[in-house]
């Protein structure tokens, strides 16, 4: 199969100086990779007339499609619209579409259209507009000797808006991409190396039609199956089909499919059952809470939280035995049930959770070093509590430290 | 002056494809910038034999320092360091030193070096050896008609340390870089354009050899000032003057400079008093206490916190008068500065601080539409609020009313 190949163009200063991070190209190219389009070229350059046509040059060399990000602003530094004028030998011409829209999104804001911002609706005469519902910069859509090149804002949500609307499909259209279906896997409390072992032999009898790509993040790995052929119908029973197998291999690791996180799951699981929850933290100093709470309706069911981080907090706000922490240590299987236990009592929910240990850097010691971290769940029935070895960053422990309390709680009340 | 143009390209299909997140292209051409070196062009390219000559070409046309990180692992997919040897006509053969470093390494893992290992050591005998601390893959520094390439390993950490440790002092030796001092100037609490009105003045009065740039983050605006010269105590002085007349126009939005962060500011201050602190949250979902609690040997002074996400939490764990959340409601003065007060008193504290808004996306009504926040500090002596309309998303909400109030507590406890 022959690949329609893709060049990602970054344009303006503050990128190429390293003052703001680039998330577009990433995006870009996930999206493509989506369609079967190879991305063989990712380049920054400044705002710069003669760096722009030099690159617009090299790419038109390499590439079906060129996708530029950037340096379509109102102001002065923003000179990619003039630059792409003269690259495709256009004149500037104010489109009556282009300027309908802006006046618009001004008039939405309460604003008066100014003269610099109505400049904003003049294109090369050469270009196909392309409509940006979220700000004021239009998407211009050339065509040269067979290859497409297509300028976008550099605002990420605006350009999102406008490939997702519309250029993703016009893209797939003219270059008649091949059917491709993709399922990604979702997978938590495993490490890369250990999954790919468990699921070599069911990797190495994958079709040749069904590639696999491993996505690690922090305490997960995604596994994405991308099947490409002709008819959609087909593809997608063939990735079921490896699915399932994949599934009867690892199924305790996986936690859902495609957009699913492990926060989403975890609140439809609690949802389903309409069970509450409250949580006691130590080490993690809030961002278990902040976890269940950074979903949008989470009000339904995720009741609060205390963050006991002294023993005096843990004993006075959690009821915690004092016995117990002079006896077992605030990082241990005893304390920290009675801590899921007491919270659940204490927000009167349906589950109780909780976390204790040592995120470091100091603090550790030969039995319990740096990264020991006890985490439990309690629902009035039972109390299960596991330990945890992490690492040594303190901020990476209590991040990781809130993915595998939402696990357990994910496990326990499957 | 003449800038010396630096390039810097990425090499791996997993960046390519936009798999992984790219963060060494900004680490690289900020610290580049702070030596007066200025990026021309960034690139991404696959492990590709053709491509990387190619962009080696080109580069190599354009740039007088050549930059380039990735596809140094020993698996077979790396294909860098064979691309490096063809391209500079060289052979590659076991560098004693490289081998030396390689075999520590494994040792001090409690590892034995195997084959695949020992090839890590062989380089192109052209280059000149760079020492890798932290990693098995050595750095490579070639010389061609004037032109430096320096390639390094993809890993994070490993490019950093080898960058730190050897090649920035290397660059500026080799290319007498002008003699450049800076410094970062952090504000919070005012937008960009706000900033830059009040600074307008003293901003078209800076000397020519000192530039200012805009570095916005979430809530906080950095400013930095670069001098650049011959004589490092001149430059030094003259910013340091600039700064003073900065500090007087906007004294009361900087909190620090250079590498402190609102956190670390906060935390200085609350040892500097021996103030211990405890926190009441409701909107911010526990990411108040996760930014205090992020910050090691926080246990000093944060005692822990309460996130009440219902109102009955509010009522029986903090002590919220009912009526006064029924009288206001929960987003209010009244409720957050009672938030503020009782938390300060459950945790026997010395300061208090509290947080309830509608984060949204949903939640929101004509007088309270979603961004509204409270927030408040208490210490037992006078009890602060403040009113924050923030915007729609719920994350960034979450996100910035833990800046706010960090904000907060810093201007009440100076």
């Amino acid at each position: 199969m022959k690949h329609i190949l893709a060049e990602v163009i970054t344009i303006g200063d503050e990128i190429l100086y390293g003052q703001i991070t680039d998330t577009n190209t990433q995006w870009i190219s996930t999206e493509l990779d989506k369609l079967g389009i190879r991305t063989v070229r990712k380049s920054s350059v400044g705002d710069d007339k003669e760096r722009i046509l030099e690159i617009l040059q090299e790419a038109e060399s390499r590439a079906d499609i060129i996708l530029i990000t950037g340096g379509l602003g109102p102001t002065k530094d923003d000179i990619t619209k003039n630059v792409l004028a003269q690259y495709f030998n256009s004149t500037l011409v104010i489109h009556e579409q282009a300027l309908m829209e802006v006046t618009a999104y001004f008039k939405s804001k309460g604003k008066e259209l100014t003269e610099i911002n109505r400049s904003q609706a003049a294109l090369p005469d050469t270009c196909t507009f392309i409509s940006n519902k979220r700000g004021t910069a239009p998407g211009m859509w050339f065509e040269k000797n067979g290859k497409v090149f297509v300028s976008m804002p550099g605002v990420p949500h605006e350009m999102k808006g406008m490939m997702t609307d519309t250029i993703l499909s016009k893209l797939q259209k003219h270059f008649e991409t091949p059917v491709i279906y993709h399922k990604m896997i979702k997978t938590v409390g495993i490490g890369e190396s250990f999954l790919a072992t468990k699921i070599e032999q069911w990797e190495d009898n994958l079709p040749p039609h069904i590639k696999l790509a491993y996505l690690p993040t922090m305490g997960q790995v995604r596994l994405r199956l991308t099947a490409t052929g002709t008819d959609l119908a087909t593809l997608q029973a063939d990735v079921e089909a490896q699915t399932t197998q994949l599934q009867s291999l690892v199924s305790d690791y996986i936690y859902g499919y495609d957009n699913d996180t492990l926060e989403s799951v975890t609140s439809e699981l609690l949802l389903k059952h309409r069970y509450t929850i409250a949580v006691a933290e130590s080490c993690s100093v809030g961002y278990i809470s902040y976890s269940l709470g950074s979903v949008a309706g989470c009000s339904q069911y995720f009741m609060g939280s205390i963050v006991a981080y002294s023993n005096e907090a843990k004993i006075n706000l959690l009821d915690v035995n004092r016995n117990t922490l002079e006896k077992y240590g605030a990082v241990s299987e005893e304390t920290v049930k009675e801590m899921a236990q007491q919270v659940r009592l204490k927000f009167n929910t349906s589950i109780g959770m909780a976390s204790s240990g040592i995120a470091g850097p100091s603090g550790g010691s030969e039995d319990k070093p740096v990264g020991t971290v006890w985490i439990a769940y309690a629902d009035g029935k039972q109390t299960v509590a596991r330990r945890l070895q992490l690492g040594n960053d303190r901020d990476l422990n209590i991040k990781l430290t809130a993915v595998h309390v939402l696990n357990l709680l994910r496990q326990s009340i499957y």
